[in-house]
């Protein structure tokens, strides 16, 4: 639970970090591969940790309702439930309830919502929101916050920040175990005004005397809100003014993000921790991540195509499998498709954060940006939604 | 290509043997897992290999529909194709043009089918059965043979001989390759007569000479058209007048068989090798196999159970995941469950054999029979159909 900043890139925001765990140390900035229902899909955890990967994300929405925090609690929290010995960062649910349940109700006490399960009704309050993840033995926990939707206006933002201010500092009060993190959420939106406010009145919150008298901090803070449908210029000038102005000694995790570019250009902005469903999502759609850009496997040129997907990547997939292989897995629907390209993608993902820590090691990160740029191409391929 | 008898028995008819391929070495009986569209469903060859899988069944009939097997001969044959080093057996494909296509007409120099893909138009011969095979580059290939469906005739089966006898006699003319197996199919129904006669017609063609003058002999022999909906009594019964009339020197295959209960019991009629879906088909809807029989993962009784499937399986699922966890999985229909389950049952069934070929060389399969019924529940549970 503690963060070091090891180094800093003399051209760019980029920063080298370590961040400790009761689980095991991540270096950063990090790639957390998404681990929905208890388990990154089609992964096993012995196939992420041979790829690297150095923590994985819970989410406790699914959790909550399917099978319940204090099933998983009872068979001895989910690093056990799912076999993976590593750090787990969990959200708080929060932002599946305001996009997946049906039916939300906000209050001050919390959201009152319907499982898009079964239709059951819920009440997720900042407190049941901490107790759930500490129940599912989450090393990093995110406060609940809420989520709104892209556009939203100044007006609607600005009013929207007490809630989630006054949220955060339940969560920093509800807190119990002392083994394990928790991350305050900006909130703002694309606004940078409300975006510096929030976080100014997030980092106030440490200042007051808690109930109990005892210290609290948030351990890293989070930028909410952004990757919601708006351009993605408008992120990127969003996280560039607020990220500059955060804490420095504190990990900075922009959520939900993202693409190979959004990743290469938010490290020089100055984030250390991403999560995205993209390189899983995108794999069972036969979506696959090269340095080149994005290649759909099914298409009628990959039909005799003898080689790997990327010539230079040493994973599994591209060790022993042809285009050609893959392309007929993914047509036939197989298993192996989704379990194949997903350690492609995944390990793509993984490895271009660890090239990116080598360069800000090396003190030249806007030279990999430049490279990196020079040879992807964002391209205009759309991932299917599940 | 060679198959050694290396002990029989006494208190059975079951055999210890071993067979060389251009691929590596069978130890019989064996079981042999499903790969019908180049891939055992769910696996990577690295895990069929790890839990002790020795040789793999590939169908003819998906392959040369999609990818086609000109395709996949062009990339290197299927085992190059779907990175499986060991030996590999592919049907004829005449099971799934019987089962599967549509609008089978049958005449003298084939089966005309429609694809069940795309409706396509195709003429199945049993020369063109061995050159998909030998495309394929398939290390035991079976000839093409007409699949009855039960209850048919004594009258309709009987008829049916000469074709499947002419047949047989036709693949044997077409093989090309001297590195791979031709194995003939004995039909008959479930009437003893026309199993023997089938089985003495079929023989009776390798002392014929063949139009290039160079001689044929058949390297194992097959019951086919079992397990095709009779009472498995009559099956067994089917099988213990037929399988000591077999030759000796060869290994003797029952195809599409079967259930624990159905292998352990053929085993001790003198049969050797052995395929079937059901432990991958069951593995993805939640059916899972133990010393006692099949448990469905899915019932509400192992919301909680924090056991593995079987406490003393070896397997790398029993070693890390609980019942309940594998409840969540299957219920959740994530990847991981297809995935977890099939390596679980595969495993069952591969030591199944293992424990079977310790039981023959020490000279008491009757006792490990008694052993298996004394313990295994075969139940009622069904098997659900994809």
């Amino acid at each position: 639970m503690a963060f070091q900043l090891l180094q800093k890139d003399p051209g760019t925001q980029a920063r080298l970090g370590r961040y400790e765990t009761a689980h095991g140390t991540i270096e950063t900035p990090v790639f957390m591969p998404v681990g929905t229902q208890a388990t990154v899909k089609a992964m096993r955890p012995d196939e992420l940790k041979a790829m690297g990967a150095s923590i994985i994300l819970g989410n406790t929405y699914h959790l909550f309702l399917r099978p319940g925090h204090r099933l998983i609690e009872e068979l001895g929290g989910l690093h056990r439930f799912m076999n993976w010995q590593g750090p787990i960062l969990t959200d708080s649910g929060g932002y599946q309830v305001f996009s997946l349940a049906k039916m939300c109700k906000l209050s001050e006490s919390g959201v009152v919502f319907q499982s898009h399960l079964d239709g059951s009704s819920h009440l997720l309050s900042p407190e049941l929101a901490i107790e759930i993840q500490e129940a599912l033995g989450s090393d990093i926990m995110m406060v609940l916050d809420e989520c709104l939707p892209y556009p939203s206006t100044h007006e609607t933002v600005a009013k929207s920040l007490g809630l989630t201010v006054d949220w955060a500092r339940r969560c920093l009060e509800a807190k119990r175990r002392d083994d394990n993190s928790l991350f305050a959420i900006v909130q703002g939106g694309v606004f940078h005004d409300l975006r510096r406010e929030c976080a100014e009145r997030l980092l106030e919150l440490e200042s007051k005397p808690s109930a109990d008298g005892r210290p609290r901090t948030f351990d890293g803070i989070a930028v909410g809100g952004l990757s919601v449908g708006e351009p993605m210029e408008l992120a990127y000038d969003t996280v560039g003014d607020l990220a500059p102005r955060l804490p420095e000694t504190r990990p900075r995790y922009l959520m939900g993000v993202g693409m190979p570019q959004d990743i290469v250009t938010c490290i020089g902005l100055g984030i250390d921790m991403f999560d995205c469903v993209v390189p899983t999502r995108s794999a069972r759609h036969g979506l696959l991540f090269t340095p080149k850009g994005r290649l759909y496997i099914k298409r009628a040129e990959f039909l005799r195509d003898s080689r790997p997907i990327d010539e230079n990547c040493p994973c599994y997939t591209c060790k022993n499998y042809s285009r050609a292989y893959l392309r007929h897995l993914s047509l036939s629907k197989e298993v192996l498709s989704a379990v194949l390209n997903t350690i492609h993608n995944l390990h793509y993902f993984l490895n271009l954060l660890t090239q990116a820590r080598l360069a800000i090691r090396a003190g030249d990160y806007a030279g990999f940006q430049r490279r990196f740029f020079s040879e992807y191409q964002t391209g205009e391929t759309r991932v299917p939604q599940p």
